[in-house]
């Protein structure tokens, strides 16, 4: 089985009447979200994504990947929020938290455009000195902040290193079909151009050009990723029974917890690996559900490292929060503890014993603890660490959320809130239009 | 001044009956704190270390840290907790979080032992291939898995490389100051070692040895960080009125807001090089409070990267937290838009702006949006991104720490919830001793 979810951990902190009422409103959500007759329905562009894709651009992506790969020793994304954390999760997950530090046949990758930092910008430029650069700019308006400054950053620093018949050549553009000024400026220089489909929101979109495009120039396998999603979405949408579908069984348990005061989610990793990853979930989960006053928090650990660290709040802190743990059964990578003939630390009844299965105990171990002091586990497994089964885990994570973002009462697929911010930043810097505004805010400016 | 706190962005949340209340408990916590009378009062030795700690013994950090420079393209270092999250938040702070990416006339610095991975580990001993290597492993007993693991690989690789004598000139130790097996076997086989002193928990150990020599070795001035801690303590310890200090004035408003239900604080930071002292932030909190049930949960964001994640729910979700935005004033890397001609982004309106101001102008529109969605905002912010007034910023949230603490009512120098974990681990794994725990607990595996 490619995924499992053993809820064995957090079924003694439910009730099962209160089970059943949510496990009736979860078919009902499964249902909305196939039927697209509920909010948000012009957004359900993923629920078929990973079987009706494009093909003929899925086979430019890989073209354009290996032609990147070949021509430089720097990639550079341009995207923030959903336009970067996915490509990042899975680069990391499956590559290495630490890739750009190994030596590899395929280019270093850095994500910028996602931040507003002089300094973070002006280390990356020094990064591409002396060194072959090619980019992907991700943003469907072209107008957002953050990614438009980095690209005319980078666009400068290509066609001053290479003209701009060569850097045409090292400019790949992923934005709208055909609305949108950097479509239409894309156009006209000549970029080539890739799609952030209309009915797939930011967080939503690893799997469209956005995610895919960067992961196949780290050199993952995209169909792979591409055919596990497909299974997943396979399994996922035909069962309407949540004790025969993890993926509802997951929407169900944490709603469960959720009305019983569990207001904070935390994602549980035990290699760190799986850091982005984590960051890519608090992003679908937060930005789907944390509206209306409503939602779970959605946090985030690596253990053992941060048993370290907020370990001592899982375990004693307040009572507020679950954790939900993912894990690789098989592992990729095996390292023995040596045997130490000092054995200054006492470890040597581990000597010859996988780093794994002490990681794998450490698990069990923290699970039996975190339950004994009130903290909810839920368990979900999946078999390897490979694109198939990670290209599962992201459907599975997806379509949960649309049928729990249903149960809470919200609107999983908008992000109203994302806007306040960006009102307010521009009237602030005076862009023309915000005049009203600006005097207002700098009124209440202390 | 160093630092500033602005409460204008909380107060209006607040009743300020309350704040008098919480205010004279506020006091008597300083008070409690400063007669070491109060709970946990072993482990006091932070408040007086930045004027009284061991002068020879930071002679010698110093001469080692040139040593360590001179002699490695590669430092390892090898610590969990408070034994690594210290140095690395200090380093990327004033180097960068990207320090292992640049060029520089410091040696690259990963942190190892820090988890149970063996990719990880397999990496790091990849990438000391062919590079001169010099180690610091950093914990007091000795005994702790994590990093005891690490050490054993890094000490064989060392001893392979450069033989028995060789490997002596690279290894420094860090560990309890006479007991403990670390320190008898440092001291036969001729290891260079410094003190974890007894009375300075983890968690506050970043201005000791622990995270002095690492942060040495990255070229930052250790004696700049110390003066910056000892002005704030002189600052800090001596007024009592929490209007008038704003360590003291962080204690109450945050124990405001927690009696009031908002039980999650985040840490906010607007610029990427700052992730890690948020790490170390929600260590430094989430140890010290999570306890007896209680304790604010420690979250964190960069802005305005997760504005595009985590900023829905912070806008709009559920409503139990609040934000503590901690700030740079003067800005130490600048970097103006460029003018786009072709203007697609319609950004021509910002072209020569410094992104700095960019991005405070996008602080100060968050901030307002924020407290119009009912999210609380505390504005810390330091004068400068230098050594001197992050060691004030270090020291303010550490005697913060133990002032809220105290007004929580739990020790907030104990951690025995972090123990919990590691003798089910231990069990599980057989250790010798264990055994009828291991029956019991491996009954209850699911």
């Amino acid at each position: 089985m490619t995924l499992k979810l053993n809820d064995a951990y957090v079924r003694p902190f439910l009730d099962e009447a209160q089970l059943a009422v949510i496990g009736s409103e979860v078919r009902s959500a499964q249902q909305t979200l196939l039927a697209k007759n509920g909010k948000g329905n012009d957004f359900l562009g993923w629920i078929t994504l990973p079987d009706d894709y494009d093909k003929d651009e899925f086979a430019r992506i890989q073209a354009a990947a290996e032609k990147i790969k070949k021509n430089c020793d720097v990639f550079i994304v341009i995207g923030i929020g959903g336009s970067y954390l996915g490509a990042r999760a899975v680069i990391e997950f499956l590559r290495s938290p630490m890739y750009n530090n190994l030596k590899k046949d395929t280019p270093d990758i850095y994500f910028s455009g996602c931040n507003i930092s002089a300094q973070s910008l002006n280390e990356l430029l020094s990064i591409c000195e002396g060194r072959d650069v090619c980019i992907n700019v991700i943003s469907k308006s072209g107008t957002t902040t953050e990614p438009a400054v980095a690209f005319r950053l980078f666009r400068n620093l290509l066609e001053k290193k290479y003209g701009k018949d060569g850097a045409r050549e090292r400019i790949f553009v992923t934005t709208d079909k055909e609305k949108g000024t950097l479509k239409q400026f894309s156009d006209e220089a000549g970029y080539e151009t890739f799609v952030v489909p209309d009915d797939v929101g930011g967080r939503f979109s690893v799997l469209t050009a956005v995610g895919l495009l960067p992961i196949a120039v780290s050199g993952v396998d995209i169909e792979q990723l591409m055919e596990g999603a497909s299974d997943a979405a396979a399994l996922y949408t035909a069962e309407t029974d949540p004790e025969k579908n993890a993926c509802l069984k997951y929407a169900l348990l944490r709603n469960s917890l959720y009305r019983q005061g569990k207001t904070t989610e935390i994602l549980v990793n035990y290699e760190p690996y799986a850091a982005m990853f984590n960051e890519w979930w608090k992003q679908l989960y937060g930005e789907s559900e944390g509206k209306d006053g409503k939602g779970l928090f959605p946090a985030s650990v690596i253990f053992s490292t941060d048993l370290h660290s907020l370990g001592q709040f899982v375990q004693d802190g307040t009572r507020n929060l679950f954790e939900t743990v993912v894990s690789v059964k098989n592992a990729s990578s095996q390292l023995a503890v040596p045997y130490d003939e000092a054995n200054v630390d006492g470890l040597n009844f581990l000597a010859g014993t996988d780093l794994n299965t002490i990681n794998q105990t450490a698990m069990k171990g923290t699970v039996l603890a975190h339950i004994d002091g009130g903290a909810p586990n839920i368990m979900i497994e999946i078999e390897e660490k490979n694109a198939y089964c990670l290209g599962h885990l992201i459907y599975f994570f997806e379509f949960a959320c649309g049928v729990s973002g249903y149960v809470l009462g919200v609107n999983p697929f908008d992000q109203p809130g994302v806007e306040a911010y960006k009102k307010n930043m521009f009237a602030l810097l005076g862009k023309p239009g915000y005049e009203d505004r600006k005097k207002e805010l700098e009124a209440r400016l202390q």
